[in-house]
């Protein structure tokens, strides 16, 4: 089994769309997290449900969650107004980086390992990645996918 | 709303389960996690199918995601039997927490605080969650959950 026979389209949003748009594609895709691309199209972050879920929550409610309580509809419509003033690159971390990329080729074991190393929810698959052409991007792996697929009797 | 209309079922497993077996339940379930309980059935972790990747896959593979290329389905049998062979407790990170727990009559937003607050994928809903009774669950909150019902116009 390689990559490419893994590999499976993600839901992916580019960083100038709005953050509250992100949302909303996240949970008509019941996913974790969003694939981000650039202005060239290619993939250069993923942005996650839990990272939109912080930034709309106001900070003194986070302290207090109590607050919750006693906040009305009105407050809950200006928590979606402020996401939806943000753009997607407005709302990754500072320290976010592009998803691994694998080759079309790769087994599974290579993207599992790739997948570890760098610590990602997901591994781009790409054909050419790694042959200084502008890589042809396959689909998306996820973790589960490839645990699933490894802890099968017939991988 | 109230979290107790928010609760839904989450697959759930017990500590003293072998890894192998919460593997495939997470795949089957297609969930980033699993509910783990104690033995008196109460939730005392959250296990991630990324640590269960991790665990599985050999350290000189994840240094060298190469060496999965040559890698045999003997030694992927070899991953399979090493993860059957621990408990699900075994596996879990030694800074693991429980997940947070809110009351049946929290809001969303409270529950939201609390998600961003304790930094968990999911909030578990029980009634009685402090008053000092035996907690009964009525099931979990998943981060997609919320960020859904609050990105949503009447939430």
């Amino acid at each position: 089994m390689r990559a490419r026979a893994l590999a499976s389209s993600f839901p992916s949003i580019s960083l100038e769309t709005d953050a509250l748009t992100a949302a909303r594609l996240l949970a008509d895709n019941q996913r974790t997290g969003l694939l981000v691309t650039n202005a060239a199209g290619l993939p250069c972050a993923v942005l996650t449900a839990s990272r939109l879920l912080q930034l709309m929550i106001p900070r003194y409610v986070v302290e207090d969650p109590s607050l919750g309580r006693v906040i009305d509809e009105l407050h809950t419509a200006q928590m979606r107004d402020r996401l939806a003033a943000r753009s997607v690159g407005d709302c990754l971390p500072k320290e976010s980086l592009a998803p691994p990329v694998a080759n079309a080729e790769d087994t599974v074991l290579e993207v599992a390992a790739l997948m570890v190393r760098e610590n990602s929810p997901l591994v781009v698959v790409a054909e050419h990645a790694d042959h200084g052409m502008d890589p042809r991007l396959l689909g998306v792996i996820t973790t589960i996918e490839l645990l699933g697929r490894l802890s099968e009797d017939q991988p």
